[in-house]
């Protein structure tokens, strides 16, 4: 009941969308990393955090956390990822050298293991001067950003490299249970509850920490219809506690992160808006955390590296986990 | 003359094509990884590797290696990069969202910042029953890799992440010049200067180590003629070495990282076939190594994390140095 | 002097956009085909125009009216086209089966011999709420037309085959030169000149026609720096005069066929507004108009057939003439 | 059983594979247009042939013959189109103008209605000095053919525009059924009984004639696995009957045109060889059919117009009928 209040609450302080103009706009943090930063809580991750995050690799053992990029993996709606192989051409040279290259086409970026950069969620608001407008990440607006040939900013080759200390919460282990059920919203109950069954201590999370949750949902990536309907995940809840963290990062074995839909069924994705736009927390999606949580691994060295597409929403790549 | 002895000696050795069979050849190292390897070089990232190559790092200071993407790009012949940005459509929901997404193509792997994989390069050679056979990595056959919808073997997704100790060497430091000439042949004699110059014994050099050439090329980055015209590059000599050496990968400020044209104007990328073909080293194209040799950083941690693009030749990325 | 002041007169009754409603509004020909219709003027091309169009090929000899789709073409901005032969693997069967295919990829519809359909061109205009709606042919708006898989409404699918009479303009010829300087804005009195000299009557054309200026651009296709700067071209008092005739569709030997820029330098290509948006009429550009001039052919049946890619803005195509 | 023993008696004449040169083989028909020819039978048609054939537009109406271009279409194997729609960005000029285009992806001539080109289909033979070869239509080898960026010769680009006599072979009215069962081989003696039926003289075909199957299979096009799964068609009987009519083009309602699978199971589509490999006969598949036949039109003004994509296989399209 308490949550449900909390829940009310943050909905009410959140929405409906305010007033505000660039300058002065309760959604972005302009007094942390200035008017003019696109990396976003990338920011947080400092030499000094980056030396202590080795230090979580205990014995050099790496853990894949993403799915390989194949044409029959899960998409969202009409997505697309196509890859060709090119036979480059007779053998050359009297040492006949042979070689493929290969074309790829899709929604790089939004397929697959998926990196939602500070571009990709927007919303449309209210300004002070009664227009509306499109609002991104740190207060760029739709007209500054949006440009057929790439972002003209907020581009994904913004973000720094994603090196940090990541924390695995795995719910399913807390419930007991192999996988959560379609729509459950992941509480900030549950979150506490599998940290403390898993021995670690919520105080000892620091900003810039990666946060990454296990729903179990990775098990149903080769049966694509089950894997897209109305996945579990965090809700607004869990986001602001997230927030809160100050974590650069979060993510998920499924497609978005958070609960579909929304408890609230007004609401389009709005974790997504809490995190990227607001706060420019990112989202790594559709990764696969079996794995890691077979060997029962929950404090790591988490390593990303979004691809610098300049002037993408989201970058594909290979997270990895070192003990 | 010594070192065109050398040159000759090896020519000779390698080329040209001999008979061989799967079972019985002089050119893959079965022995050392078994028949069934598709990992090459990168199998020598162990744990106990990784928890050495980590101490590399003292400060945590993160140095770029890598281009963005973008289509003002040095491309390689015909190649091609795109990238549209598609608006996912009007605001939705009460909280109004907003998002982009993007639709990439090209030759991904090779363009830009590229990293050729175990089934990028083979050779057409005479097998022991008389017949010509396309031959890649550990013998598998151009019958077995090549297929149109990605490489049934040696693909790019076998390669393991690389995060290893990187060693930079700088040979237009050691030259005292600021890049090197077009066509011009690094030699055997300009690496062990280099790294007698910069302060790194060559027999501290251990199998899976990463040994990155600095050319000076990424210069030219931006004038893509001439970036493309005739770059310098190691040639057999030093590719050779590099195999003594065991190195998981090498790479360099350059397209093809060995010289163009090769000295013998017969042999078409020769080192490619040397070091990817034979031994299973990689090789990462047009990094730039511009910021790590202004700050004087010579060994580092080094992280690439191959995208596994299943049955793809190669990977783009981010490649990454921490001191 | 006449003719500057009916430009000017023609700007003012055209511009600035004006208040309207989907109901009612003063650039939709609802009369003509019903407020559903989305083949704008391809309405014209009925049975009894087709049989009549038909008897204008006397001797069966066709010409060519388009270029070759190649990644040499010149491109508008950034647009690009690429294609990739696969391969579609080992010989199959006992009848050794080989085989190629490609994959294309680019911006078809607006690359090359590129098809403008409805839903090309728009225009953000007050609406008599005081909103702001973008608004294109017949009166469909933004949001009911754009979709990031397709057009909803307006995809050149709509667009019904045009086999029509086709009628060349040869300016150059009328002005006694080799091809247009760059800006050239044609006049009426070029049209009409040209007209007579070619002993068209202007009287003969009838709804439905097909009119393609040539200006002699198509001899720089090669050379796509000069192809792209600053082309000749019809402007809005042309326009007005092929609205009057009701012409099926319009066509030019340059990228927009309208001159460029618009000499209203305020003005971004207005004459696409004029003919497709405010009456549906179509036009297909970087025609090659060389040998059908070298053969003088300036009646001839016209066949261009766009492709029905579902949703799109255009079409590639293959234009022929037959006379 | 005369058609069987006609059959084997086919089999054997074409296979095995006879060895050949490119100056003396059964294959292509050199006699006819000279060793250089690219265009294949579509030489046949002359400005006579066309004359001729727009005598069959009696009353100018228009029948679609393709179907359109979308991304839910029966593809074969991993064949793939997509098309996304960018946003040419914010209003433009005074006049406010808005644009969109699209980028387009896919194995575009191989999905959808798709014409088969010169270049599609070869097989790899034996030449008289013992190797084996790849080769095209015309004696043009593998080699000649085959490059990563275009086919080198038999693009479909050499094709002319296909405006010819269309004749309509409806063999599920001569069957009195609604459409063909899986894998049924349509016969001559069926070809012949529906022309009878349809009131068409086999003695009018004459050269360039282009002659379309209709199999009923159209109905089937909305749910693709069943119109992929072993479609009816033609086979090598009825082809070599096309090949004595020397007909332009033949077509069908299907993905390939011929059976599926062949009924002799060591051949790999051996109609498409026939036709395309060695007489330059091109093949219109994956049509619609059903309105065409529903208005029992089955003699018509045919056209077709390959859009000139350099160097592809085949191309995408707008087959049209003229009644």
């Amino acid at each position: 009941m308490k949550t449900f209040f909390t829940f009310l609450l943050l909905l009410i302080i959140s929405y409906p969308v305010v007033s505000q103009t660039r300058e002065k706009g309760p959604w972005w943090p302009n007094a942390t990393w200035g008017a003019q930063d696109e990396a976003g809580a990338s920011n947080w991750i400092t030499p000094d955090k980056i030396i202590k995050a080795l230090t979580y690799a205990k014995e050099g053992k790496v853990f894949e956390l993403g799915h390989p990029y194949e044409r029959t993996m899960p998409f969202g709606g009409t997505r697309s990822y196509k890859l060709s192989v090119v036979d480059t051409g007779p053998a050359a040279g009297t040492n006949k050298q042979l070689g493929n290259e290969e074309v790829i086409s899709g929604e790089l970026g939004q397929v697959g293991t998926q990196f939602d950069g500070p571009g990709h969620i927007g919303a449309l608001i209210k300004y002070g001067d009664g227009t509306m407008k499109g609002v991104y990440y740190n207060g760029f607006t739709q007209e500054e950003v949006v440009h057929p040939d790439g972002l003209r900013h907020l581009g994904v080759h913004n973000v720094k490299p994603i090196i940090s200390r990541g924390i695995l919460v795995d719910i399913p282990l807390y419930k007991g249970i192999g996988r959560l059920t379609n729509s459950y919203e992941v509480t900030l109950a549950d979150v506490r509850g599998a940290l403390a069954k898993q021995g670690i201590a919520e105080g000892s999370i620091t900003p810039g920490d990666v946060i990454i949750f296990r729903y179990g949902w990775a098990q149903l990536w080769n049966t694509p219809q089950e894997y897209n309907r109305n996945p579990p995940g965090i809700g607004l809840e869990v986001a602001h506690w997230l927030i809160d963290k100050k974590v650069t990062m979060t993510g998920a074995d499924t497609a978005p992160t958070e609960v579909q839909p929304n408890p609230n069924k007004e609401l389009v994705v709005p974790v997504h808006q809490e995190l990227i736009m607001k706060n420019g927390i990112f989202n790594l999606e559709n990764m696969d955390l079996e794995s890691l949580a077979a060997s029962k691994v929950y404090e790591f060295l988490f390593i990303f590296t979004p691809t610098r597409f300049v002037g993408a929403s989201g970058s594909p790549g290979r997270p990895i986990a070192i003990r």
